[in-house]
């Protein structure tokens, strides 16, 4: 054991987006597990209406709202929205210790479709079309008034959904957020000293290579470097473009199919309904002054970050140690690649799979 | 609602030890929650013995190792430690994409007691100052040869925490972990702009006030102003102190009588085994050069991270907006403080309580 080898050794890796480091501990995946077990929906299938269920179209909502007959995607105000258009400004001072203000934005649901039992990658292609329109739709309209469009779906009792009806949210704000914030400046040093967007040099020295678990004609899913979730994805567009609804049609059927087979593999993984919670990075919107060179330097992406690690019932905890000191892995972002890699890109529930 | 209301309107408050930001939506607290339960801990009691636990004294360990028939602490490395003492180096280059080192350091787990049932609010006092200057020793060792000793508790399954055995880990690594880091540059960089350590300034400004939970003479609990996790406390003394080891006789026996309370008025607020990760940071140690002047911007403290919200069943979810974008609370720091602070100091299930 003298010379390293990143299977058996610790060692930390730092992510670029973020300047972050991830302790990779890969010997510790031997160690026996007497903790808690989750419970992670298995085969049972859902209902495809359920009469209880708050999202389904026809229904009436807690607010007493009523769901609309929808076909496609529904999106509506969330009824306990985190984030409130009006909003009275914070008093300003400059201590040093107690900073605030005040945060204005809105909170919306976006219900994928009508099957309240059909999760991405159990839904078909043009159906995943329209969720993909929508989010393009979504971050066009509240990126007029809004610095920052945060589209992600919280999936599986365990990542804290409390709604089996397959949705996503979307949450604006007209500030940036902590992590936007760290990858807007990351990308533009990269860009400031490489003359390149960070992550199309990324998708380039990825592809074809030991941590792609997904690879179309436009996209690329790899378990990243720097990756600290045991699954962690990025999913990275194969050429340059910032926003959401700059893709245009053939890379929006492109990005279907890159998802479907992306959320089919995870599914099979572990033959369960994989929890995770995603969502959609893009360059941040200055409706009063369009920044075109700013823009240059970022890349839009999607980051996946799904909690299980052994078994459908065996997660990994980020406690103690990384909340204190920092993230912690137990098996190497290529050897979780090669395992994504290895299933079947159909979803091991669908006909004929 | 034309005048800011912190307790109303969500906003945004930024935590000067890190820089991060959290977005408070106190209005969200009233929202329903349909979602996961947890199985936390409430009035069983377990037995003061267990043949099958691996931490109790006498017993035999995975490992085959025997526990000795200890009394007060007793501390061994972790059977399947994250970290190890022999890591040859990685090689070494200039990608600005895929950067790593190698990690070297141990793992060691710290048994509070011989007592299987007894968690920290439960040991009497002068059993709270074994583990105090086990937690002290352990940092004086590892310190002579590690720049960072991480000593922390998983409490919980909800939190990871695999062994109900009450124990607690330190952690130490010849490297700076990202919070230590982080921690690092913000307190040096308050010190340079402001000539005083910033938590010694934060335990003055907030001694007496709303968001106090304990206070002793020599130590006080707030729920920082900062806090993410619903009841978040933040352990400071009221003197000048950068490390563990440099705490006196009479101020570690403050710390036992400052941690039963705080531990106390956790499980007295949802009358359970209050679940939480907890830790110490202290400056950093550099056996190298030891460097006073950087040592002055250093106040020692310890983190309590618990993830309760509304019961004993129900936690707070950092999951999609917090991972993607920023952490997020549903009640203000004050209104947690002031829940608290109304308990009973003494445990519930204590006798005479
Ligand atoms: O206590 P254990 O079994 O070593 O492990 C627990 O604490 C560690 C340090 O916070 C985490 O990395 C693990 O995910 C958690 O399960
Ligand atoms: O989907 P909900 O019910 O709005 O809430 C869920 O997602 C939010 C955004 O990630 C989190 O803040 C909540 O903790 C989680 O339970």
């Amino acid at each position: 054991d003298t010379i390293f080898n990143p299977a058996d050794h610790s060692h930390r890796r730092r992510n670029p987006l973020t300047g972050q480091w991830v302790l990779v501990s890969p010997h510790r995946a031997r160690r026996p597990w007497q903790g808690q077990q989750e419970a992670t929906p298995g085969d049972e299938r859902l209902p495809r209406y359920d009469p209880q269920c708050y999202l389904c179209a026809g229904n009436t909502r807690v607010s007493g709202d009523v769901n609309p007959n929808y076909r496609g995607t529904f999106v509506f105000t969330n009824d306990h929205a985190a984030l409130l258009p009006q909003v009275p400004p914070a008093p300003q001072g400059d201590d040093p210790i107690f900073q605030q203000h005040a945060a204005q934005g809105t909170s919306r649901v976006i219900c994928f479709s009508r099957d309240h039992s059909a999760t991405l990658p159990e839904l078909p292609l043009d159906a995943l079309r329209r969720v993909i329109d929508t989010w393009c739709e979504q971050t066009t309209e509240l990126g007029r008034t809004h610095a920052w469009v945060q589209v992600f779906e919280n999936k599986g009792a365990v990542m804290g959904c409390s709604q089996p009806h397959p949705h996503g949210q979307v949450w604006a704000t007209s500030h940036l957020p902590n992590e936007a914030d760290t990858e807007n400046s990351h990308q533009r040093d990269y860009f400031a000293a490489h003359g390149r967007p960070m992550l199309l040099d990324v998708a380039q020295r990825e592809a074809d290579g030991e941590r792609v678990v997904v690879q179309t004609e436009h996209w690329l899913a790899v378990v990243p470097f720097w990756a600290t979730w045991p699954f962690e994805t990025l999913l990275l567009p194969r050429f340059a473009v910032q926003r959401l609804p700059q893709l245009d049609a053939a890379q929006r059927d492109d990005l279907a199919v890159a998802l479907k087979e992306l959320t089919a593999r995870y599914d099979n993984l572990f033959q369960c309904s994989f929890p995770y919670s995603m969502g959609w990075h893009g360059a941040p919107f200055d409706p009063a002054q369009p920044d075109a060179e700013a823009d240059a330097a970022w890349q839009l992406h999607a980051h996946f970050y799904p909690p299980l690690l052994r078994s459908a019932t065996v997660r990994k905890f980020m406690v103690g140690y990384e909340m204190l000191a920092e993230a912690q892995r137990d098996l190497t972002p290529e050897q979780a690649a090669e395992r994504l890699r290895a299933l079947k890109p159909v979803h091991y529930l669908a006909e004929g799979a």
